[in-house]
């Protein structure tokens, strides 16, 4: 695979178009894995596209068709309080939304305790007290405390409570996520005008790199999808295990990767409010671990949001990633790396700006307080007299 | 200044143009005042331009085709080893040369100590070892325990003596820039090729913002020049201190000076190799006091290189930049901002990108060693196939 997508590039020149047509070869030759999800194959089948066992082998240019016929180039997040309202898209400013997923937290005092249902209001409220956090997120830390099967409701609620800004939806089953876009809805209690692209809620939908999609995220995908509500679709790789080492091969992967899910998200309900995210960080052999703020990350995320680009689709940036235990040189430099990074390549909705520590297994308190800081800051950098030349 | 800036941005649209016209008016209108150097007021003259007192009224865009007209797009800092040999312009990977000017040094066991001879040979050594840093700069700390006359011999030895890489030449006097000069091409001991723009040393060529140079940088401009080695001319400002508060009308400010030193190196001699620097940072009016690492600098970098390109000059990048007094998550962060903005905004020439710290006062060996580490990755990153757009 990364000799077709370095042999393209070499042919072609290097521009978008080559990893595209790399990302086509891919499609059409390795093709894509779609596991234990018979309606996603029947729908692909319909189609037209060649399946063989879970593999469908694609066109790359008729999922781009699919795509760029329907799904909206921005669209609206819709808050609580219609003033916290956000545009996702380009000619916007980027919204900033926090860590994602961490198990544990990491106090202000050094001391680190599992995620709960406490920390996790605390959390959501520094989130809803920064002004550039536009979206105060999803999963800002596990809670560890209640059942799983209550979770996805708990931490909605938590959202709910305690700010008045957009957040981001549930991918633990289509049933969960769901009851989640209920509840938002009821206590949203503005009806959505229906000529307009708009959603309360985006979905984190992940690939399962190199080339498959797993079950729950593509149930998940199409429950939300007809329901209306928003896809955030990206193939987050580690170069050298899960996508190839080289820069190029990673994009043509992902972007591969990128095509398949926001086609399905298009063709289970045209005009689905859709975001696409590549992102590839090292993966080191000797540790069998991926590590985080290489400046390699740096260039996929740039070319990531040219794809995106060309593809007429608003793009995720992922901010503050570090492989840091602490919050210290390397937790600053490396993260505000992957953050600038971000907001100069043009990413519209950049995840994980704040809190982020420990390769996404901890959230960090101080870290994520100086992050919001800067954040605002770097919001205000946006609102001098425009000079873009 | 500013208002005039401003009124010219809105008018135009905001392009590069915009801000060289607000520059012209400036220039035309304000002027640029030369102290006690009544060589440079001389030449002024014999141009055209009207002098009155030490201030002279020019014409930008006379001193865009003086310096379009002779300056090289690009040219060759000429090593000791000629393996070192390393070109300044665009399409080149980024030069990296180390910080210029703290006083005292944070030693690795929190330490601080003023600057002497010894710690200065081991920082020219750390910054000999690291590969992305292809010069080892100028004054990577103050030798307090050498008598002031003797320092620019001392520290042009110690580079000589300990890497076989480009540096900087001193801007103590002309005569001790012509001094090193020949130290440096008599241990060099190569002649350069009148065909090509080459030159072994570059001088820190500051203006004093606002609008306003110095004798002694133009005495030494002038030398410097004459000999044919390389100058960085360079406005730094302070917002709101000795530049105006705004991203637009700083950039204004500073293209302007920035014109009247760069094309004083052509005239005193056609093709001596030059470098634009552009840069501002915050000022508080709270501690009167500068603060290093806020994302308006980055923006004022972007839009530098763009009037520096536009121009047909390579460009200064500051990387490293942070008010933080130790290697903290706030130095890291800071500095690793201000290095990301100058390789992504394609600066050709990035100081201070290693050591900083304390708003310069300070050079710290850790973050030294730190961020030599991380320009390694960066340069690799270059490396990758090529995959521009």
């Amino acid at each position: 695979m990364t000799a077709l997508a370095t042999e393209y590039l070499s042919q072609l020149g290097g521009r978008v178009e080559a990893i595209e047509a790399a990302a086509d070869t891919i499609l059409a030759q390795v093709g894509i894995r779609f596991d234990d999800d018979p309606q996603t194959l029947e729908l692909w089948h319909a189609q037209g596209a060649r399946v063989v066992d879970t593999t469908v082998f694609l066109d790359g240019a008729q999922l781009r068709e699919i795509i760029r016929a329907t799904s909206p180039t921005q669209f609206t997040l819709v808050a609580r309080d219609k003033t916290q309202d956000c545009i996702v898209g380009r000619d916007h400013p980027p919204i900033f939304a926090p860590v994602y997923g961490p198990p544990d937290v990491l106090l202000r005092d050094g001391q680190r305790t599992p995620g709960s249902r406490q920390l996790y209001r605390e959390l959501v409220a520094m989130a809803d007290a920064c002004d550039a956090m536009r979206n105060t997120g999803h999963m800002l830390c596990v809670l560890n405390d209640v059942p799983e099967h209550d979770r996805p409701a708990e931490m909605a609620q938590a959202h709910l409570d305690v700010s008045t800004k957009p957040f981001m939806g549930t991918m633990m089953s289509p049933s969960a996520a769901l009851d989640v876009i209920d509840l938002t809805r009821a206590a949203t209690s503005r009806e959505l005008q229906s000529d307009n692209a708009a959603c309360h809620l985006l979905h984190l939908v992940n690939s399962t790199p190199p080339l498959t999609y797993g079950a729950n995220p593509l149930k998940c995908l199409r429950a939300v999808a007809e329901k209306g509500e928003g896809c955030l679709v990206t193939s987050f790789m580690m170069l050298g295990a899960t996508g190839p080492a080289s820069v190029a091969g990673a994009l043509a992967q992902g972007y591969a990767e990128c095509l398949a899910g926001l086609a399905l998200a298009q063709l289970w309900r045209p005009g689905t409010p859709v975001v696409m995210g590549l992102y590839a960080t090292q993966f080191s052999m000797r540790s069998m671990l991926p590590w985080f703020g290489d400046p390699l990350s740096q260039t996929v995320q740039f070319h990531a949001v040219k794809l995106a680009r060309h593809l007429g689709v608003p793009v995720r940036g992922d901010g503050g990633l570090t492989s840091s235990c602490v919050d210290d040189a390397q937790a600053g430099s490396e993260g505000s790396r992957a953050t600038s990074a971000a907001i100069v390549a043009g990413c519209d909705f950049i995840l994980h700006s704040a809190g982020w520590l420990e390769s996404g297994r901890c959230v960090s308190i101080t870290k994520f307080e100086r992050e919001a800081a800067a954040l605002s800051a770097e919001l205000a950098s946006f609102r001098q007299p425009s000079i873009n030349t």
